[in-house]
C-alpha cells in the first residue's frame, strides 16, 4: 500500500479466488469450471479473421450478443446488460443500488464477493442468517428497506429457491432492488428471468463461466427492467465502454446458437452430481441438496481443512472456506466421470 | 434511469466513444486503431487448444504477461499492473488517488474520459489551460497538491512532452501521484517509464490498443513503484480479479515477443503521418506537431463540424470534438497509405 492511497480504501479486504495453479498437475475441482470445452461454433469463431480484427475496438453497444441473449430469454435488447464477467455486473449493481447509504442485505453464508463489494463502496451490510440446515426463508427478507442480493442456487451450499419463493421476496420489497445471482441456475435451479417483465425492482445476473464453459473468456450479463439496465450502462460508460473484448462477444453469440450442446453438458453434470453424491454418502459424507455444478459435503471423521489438505497432497484441488458454520465442509466441483472416480478413490484411501 | 439509482450517480455524464459502425462501409479514421493486424505470433495463439481452455478461468495474477512486460521495460513483475484496457487502469487510479477529496488536475484539452472518471467518483477537478498553441508548460503544475493526470503525447492535440519535462512535474509534486497516460507514446513520444524507479509518485499507463493492434482484445497496463501497484491490485481484487481474459493474456505475451513487427508498423505510421501532414498543408490545413498515430488539423475555409459531416457523407469517418478551443479541428487517425490517399482525394473534392 502506498502513502498516496485513498484513506477510504485502506481497509479493503480483497476477494480471494480459488487457487489457479499454472501447471496441470492437479485434478482441478475448486473453482466450478466446466469439465467440457466450449461448443464447436465457439471454437470456430476464434479464427484468423477474428484475430486480425482485434486491431479494431469491440462494439461498445454489444448489439449482436445482446440481441442473441434477448431472443434466448424472451426479453428485449434494452433489458440486457453485458459485462466483463458477472462479477463486473454485480459490482456495478452494488454501486448503483447500495453505495449511497441505503445498505445491502444478503445471507450470512453466500458468495464471498458480496462482502468485498460492500467494503469497497463503504456499504452497510445486514447479514441474514440461513437456518441451521442452510435453508433460506423468504420471509426473513420482508421489509428490509435495503438492496437485497441472493445467489440462487446459493454458493457454496448449492441450495435453491423456487421461482415462487424469489417472487415473494421481490414482491415484499417494492422499494428495494433485489439482485438474484443465478451463476449456477442451469444445473437444476429455476430462473427468475420470467419475473423481470413484471417487477421493476428485480435484476437477474447470469454468467457464461459455468454451464457455458467460458470462465476464461469473461462474460456475464444482467436482465431486468430497461430502467435498471440504463443505470448499469451509465456506470459502464463512465468506467470502460469497451468492457467486453471482441472475441468474447463473438464467442458468446456463437454459444447461444448451440443451446443443445450446453443442455447436454448440463444434463451430464447433473447425472454425475447424483452419482457422486451417492458414492460420497456411501463413504459416510453428508451432502446438501445441491442444484449447482458442485457438491457441498462434510465427513464426521475429518474437518474441512484436513480434507482439503490431504486431497491436495494427493493431487486433487477442492475448495474449503475457513468461515463460521461451514468450516467442516468442502466444496467439490463436478468434473468428468473419470475425475470423480479419481476423487473417490483418493477419499477412500485417506479416510 | 431507475427510481432506485444511487443519488450520487444521477448526474453522470458518460464518455462518448467514437462511432463504431457495425458494417465495413466506412474508411474508419476516427478511433486511432492500427491499420495493421496483430503479429503472426498473436494470431497463432488464438488456436483450438486455447479455445478449449476457455473453460478455465484466467490467471488472476497474470504472471506470464506481467513477467514479459517487466522484461520489456526493465522493471520487476511487482512494478506491473494489467487491466481490461488502459481505461480500467486509469479508472482505478482516479479511485485510488483522488476520490477522497484531494482532487485532480489535468489540461483543459485532453482525453475526454478524465472528466468522466472525476464525475463518477465525485472528484473536484482543476483544469489547467494549455497555452494558445496547445503547449503544456510544466511549471503550470507546480505545487498543486492534488493528483495530476497527463496524456503524453496529449490527445487530441498529439503534442508531446520530453521526459525531462515530465520529470520536472513529477519532482515538483512529491506529495501527489502523477499519472502519465502514454497510450500514443510508441509513435514518437519519450516514455517516462525509466523514471518510475526513482519516483514513488509516478504511475505510467500504456495500452495494447494502438501501436500493438489489439484494441479489440482489451489490454492495458500500468508501471510504477511496487506500492502503487499494490494499491491498484487491492481495487482489482475487490471488483474483478479475473479482469483480463485468457486469450488476451496469451496474445499480449505473444505480441511482446515480436517487437520488431510492431516497431516496423510504428515506423510506417510515422512515415505516413509525415507524408499526410505535408499533403494536408498543401491543401491549406494547419496541423499540430503530432507525435501520435493521428493528425489534428483545421482548415481556414471549413469548421470542424462541416469537415466531419462532409467526410462522413463521402465514406470517411474522422473524429471531431464539439468543445471550446478545438471545435475547428478534426482528428484523423493515420491509416494505410491507400486510406490516406482516399481521404485526401475526398478532401480535395469537398474544399
Amino acid at each position: 500500500m502506498s502513502q498516496f492511497l485513498n484513506g477510504a480504501l485502506r481497509r479493503l479486504t480483497p476477494y480471494t479466488p480459488g487457487e489457479q495453479p499454472r501447471n496441470q498437475a492437479y485434478i482441478k475441482l475448486n473453482t466450478n469450471e466446466s469439465p467440457y470445452p466450449p461448443s464447436p461454433g465457439v471454437l470456430a469463431v476464434l479464427n484468423r479473421a477474428e484475430g486480425e480484427n482485434l486491431r479494431l475496438y469491440s462494439d461498445p453497444e454489444a448489439v449482436e450478443l445482446r440481441e442473441a441473449l434477448a431472443a434466448r430469454y424472451g426479453v428485449e435488447r434494452e433489458n440486457v446488460f453485458v459485462a466483463n464477467g458477472s462479477d463486473e455486473a454485480l459490482s456495478f449493481a452494488f454501486l448503483a443500488y447500495a453505495a449511497d447509504g441505503r445498505g445491502v442485505a444478503f445471507p450470512d453464508i453466500s458468495y464471498g464477493f458480496y462482502a468485498v463489494f460492500a467494503r469497497l463502496y463503504g456499504i452497510p451490510v445486514r447479514q441474514v442468517p440461513l437456518r441451521a440446515d442452510f435453508r433460506l426463508v423468504p420471509e426473513d427478507y420482508n421489509h428490509l428497506h435495503r438492496t437485497i442480493v441472493l445467489a440462487n442456487p446459493n454458493a457454496p451450499t448449492g441450495l435453491a429457491l423456487s421461482r415462487d419463493e424469489v417472487e415473494r421476496i421481490v414482491r415484499a420489497n417494492p422499494d428495494a432492488v433485489v439482485v438474484v445471482d443465478e451463476a449456477y441456475v442451469d444445473f437444476g435451479g429455476e430462473s427468475a428471468v420470467p419475473l423481470t417483465a413484471r417487477y421493476p425492482n428485480l435484476l437477474v445476473v447470469q454468467t457464461f463461466s459455468k454451464s457455458r464453459s467460458m470462465a476464461g473468456a469473461r462474460l456475464g450479463y444482467a436482465i431486468g427492467d430497461a430502467a435498471l439496465i440504463q443505470d448499469l450502462e451509465a456506470i459502464r460508460f463512465s468506467t470502460n465502454p469497451y468492457n467486453v473484448n471482441r472475441l468474447t462477444l463473438r464467442a458468446g453469440a456463437a454459444a447461444l446458437a448451440e443451446q443443445d450442446y450446453y443442455d447436454a453438458n448440463c444434463a451430464a453434470i447433473v447425472d454425475t452430481r447424483a452419482d457422486t453424491k451417492r458414492r460420497l454418502e456411501a463413504l459416510g459424507f453428508t451432502c446438501t441438496d445441491s442444484r449447482a455444478n458442485f457438491l457441498f459435503a462434510r465427513h464426521p471423521a475429518a474437518d474441512g481443512g484436513d480434507l482439503y489438505r490431504r486431497l491436495k497432497e494427493r493431487g486433487v484441488l477442492v475448495r474449503r472456506f475457513d468461515a463460521p458454520r461451514i468450516g467442516d465442509y468442502i466444496r467439490i466441483t463436478i468434473g468428468t466421470r473419470a475425475q470423480m472416480d479419481a476423487l473417490l478413490e483418493r477419499l477412500e484411501g485417506l479416510l
